[in-house]
């Protein structure tokens, strides 16, 4: 982790499961996983990560902030489409290396232009080679929001 | 990935985005991360991960699997406690490199007891120290399900 986390270092087994203290364990990339679901309906929107600085903003300013690993850049979600997540509340899992943030969703929380980022399903009982099911309609256009890409 | 994956590589990333094949995106570990969710109440009850081999069972046996980073091994969800996940349905992200299983849990996800791994919230804008509050009650008592530890 970096110098300037404002989080306590990671503590033994039972402070992390059981303390009241938030020392997230960050893993060696200095990630935690974070899972957004939707407020009202309870649909999971998306799975990202968050390093110290992502939580802290989230935490303070009760708006999404994560970190991304493929541009290695801290991003408010939304800042470039407008499709912001306000967090209704944030929970902390039993290892403190995952947040769960309940959100309102603004527009579609995926970057396809789908709600949620999980829009196909896997059959169950089928063996070997799967075919995917689509079932999130787009709620908005990804060339319209994004530009062409 | 080992070469008994049943699972073809990942493609492009419009093949994984808009693509009707499973061809999951693996971390440099060869997993997936895997958010359970309860299927009637939507709440998350936890995060965890799946290797190919994992997927592979939990998609064939309709009961969930995972894979223990610290213990560097196959498990199935409830094989010590009792505490199975039957998949009502499954579904993968927009980067296959996520899966959401909606779960119908039998006692408690949580190893310390709790119904959901998330039983403590994050109070929201309170930048510096957090600290966090206890919202789930135990369902099962740890040292009887799994002995002193």
């Amino acid at each position: 982790m970096s110098d300037d986390s404002p989080f306590r270092p990671a503590g033994s087994t039972s402070e992390l499961e059981e303390g009241l203290a938030l020392t997230p364990k960050f893993d060696a990339e200095g990630l935690v996983t974070a899972v957004a679901t939707d407020a009202a309906s309870g649909e999971v929107l998306m799975v990202a990560h968050m390093n110290a600085q992502a939580l802290a903003k989230t935490i303070a300013s009760g708006e999404a902030w994560f970190y991304s690993r493929s541009r290695r850049a801290l991003w408010k979600k939304g800042e470039t489409s407008g499709h912001t997540q306000r967090v209704v509340e944030m929970r902390i899992d039993c290892d403190q290396d995952a947040v769960w943030i309940k959100v309102e969703q603004v527009g579609g929380a995926c970057h396809t232009g789908r709600r949620s980022c999980f829009y196909r399903t896997v059959p169950l009982g089928k063996p070997g080679a799967v075919t995917l099911e689509f079932v999130g309609e787009r709620v908005f256009d990804p060339k319209a929001v994004y530009g062409k890409r």
